[in-house]
């Protein structure tokens, strides 16, 4: 999907959320649990119910491989299933050597058609460019994360390095500007990609560093986990994170798709992913 | 497995190697490529012509995923016909918040059965602690990697940090002393577990960070990537990594696996692992 199709679909539907499917068979109704395509059942009709109202879909990987061979066969049929003019987003974090990554980019960008795919930044640039090698694809790469752990590493102070000089980007990288590894992480990546096949994960609940991340990229899309179940606000992402082209995708995944435990979850989903379109509406 | 059921194998079999089993529909011979079950079966002689020789069998889960269903259950079929005694790891590089963390930890320790799996460090500690969490499974956080975007940012100066202390070890941390980010990764993640559960990646072509890293911890076992294809030498590892009770495990995946082209592979790929052997049992 290219970046003007992704803002084109934004200003048609006024809305810039991501719906997160991180469908856990424990935690779905109980009507569903005993059906023999369980997870593909549930997503469809969570899809259904909420396409109108968002314009991405992430299908977090770590629950569909908890249950193995059938699980992943839940997410091929999801990923198909999926409407193409939303942007699906295959949330599974990958990250390795360079022949790898060109693994996981072929498994997610060909055998399974995802527009995108997140991405951890730990091993560098050779684990990150076979991502962006495809056209019309995306690599969403790890900032700042929405969890409580993000402050271990991301929020350590780097200075500068003694075994190689940074890659500079002009204007952005003073390398002897002591600044958080997510800050360096950011910057440096930024300069491996573009705007139109790179965007990096922001968590939601860290709004504060919502302005500095938008002044070291004001043009990147950044994916926002954590508004809902993890406690973000969604006003406080807009304020700062909005820009000229929206440059936002706002994921909720607990908060809608288990909105009920009952019969009716698609339309309590529904419900809910329609109170973040609405208030979606009024910051674009 | 526990430590010392680990370290007998490593004693009775003269070896600390593991074979990578990063097998690729492309690259297998020819005569296999067109075998309904081809990744199964050319791992199936690979097995059998090197267990006696090898402790543990690696598995890079890119390579698999990367053919869809197909490669799920071939990665499935191999890890169930891996002898028992073996060390098993599931080379996956996962890590994401607490609640999909576990979901991975699922995956891979209970449907799939590995006695390990490795971990991405960058989200912090909720990321890891899952996999902690299983008794006689192994977590093998990535440390120093082998490639040449290791230096990105694993090389990145770290001073100390603004907005919280550092957990502090004992003896290991001082939280104002100038570390690179690998170092501070392993110090600060070798508190959240034992020797006995938790391992690190620590890339074999940079021999001269490994006395560095003994220092910090003695007594875990290194997951040494690197060596044959990527340019290690099993020597300079040797010198630098081995402790009191081994404390290496050794991989080679392209250097055995792809020993030759044609239909005697797996005489070649013994062959090989055999010389691997024969040096480690003189290290020993």
């Amino acid at each position: 999907m290219t970046r003007k199709y992704l803002i084109d679909q934004i200003q048609q539907k006024k809305t810039y959320l991501c719906v997160g499917l991180d469908t856990d068979l424990a935690k779905i109704p109980k009507h569903l649990q005993s059906h023999p395509d369980a997870i593909f059942e549930f997503n469809k009709e969570i899809i259904d119910a909420t396409k109108d109202l968002c314009v991405s879909y992430k299908i977090n990987t770590a629950f569909y491989e908890a249950m193995g061979l059938k699980g992943w066969e839940a997410m091929q049929k999801t990923v198909d299933y999926i409407p193409a003019e939303h942007f699906t987003i295959a949330d599974a974090k990958r990250g390795d050597i360079g022949n790898t990554s060109s693994q996981y980019a072929k498994a997610f960008f060909e055998v399974l058609n995802f527009d995108a795919i997140t991405v951890a930044p730990y091993m560098g640039e050779d684990s990150v460019r076979p991502f962006l090698e495809y056209e019309n694809k995306w690599t969403i790469v790890l900032g700042l994360t929405s969890n409580k752990g993000s402050d271990d590493f991301q929020k350590l102070l780097v200075t500068n390095k003694s075994e190689q000089d940074l890659p500079v980007v002009p204007g952005i990288i003073d390398p002897y500007r002591p600044a958080f590894l997510y800050q360096r992480v950011i910057e440096t990546i930024a300069g491996w990609g573009t705007p139109g096949n790179l965007m990096f994960v922001t968590g939601a609940t860290k709004a504060a560093d919502f302005a500095t991340i938008r002044n070291m990229i004001p043009d990147h899309f950044l994916l926002v986990p954590g508004v809902g179940a993890q406690g973000g606000s969604l006003s406080e992402v807009s304020k700062y994170g909005l820009n000229k082209d929206c440059g936002l995708l706002v994921n909720a995944s607990r908060a809608i798709i288990y909105a009920s435990e009952k019969e009716d979850f698609a339309v309590e989903a529904r419900a809910i992913a329609e109170q973040y379109q609405v208030e979606m509406s009024g910051f674009l």
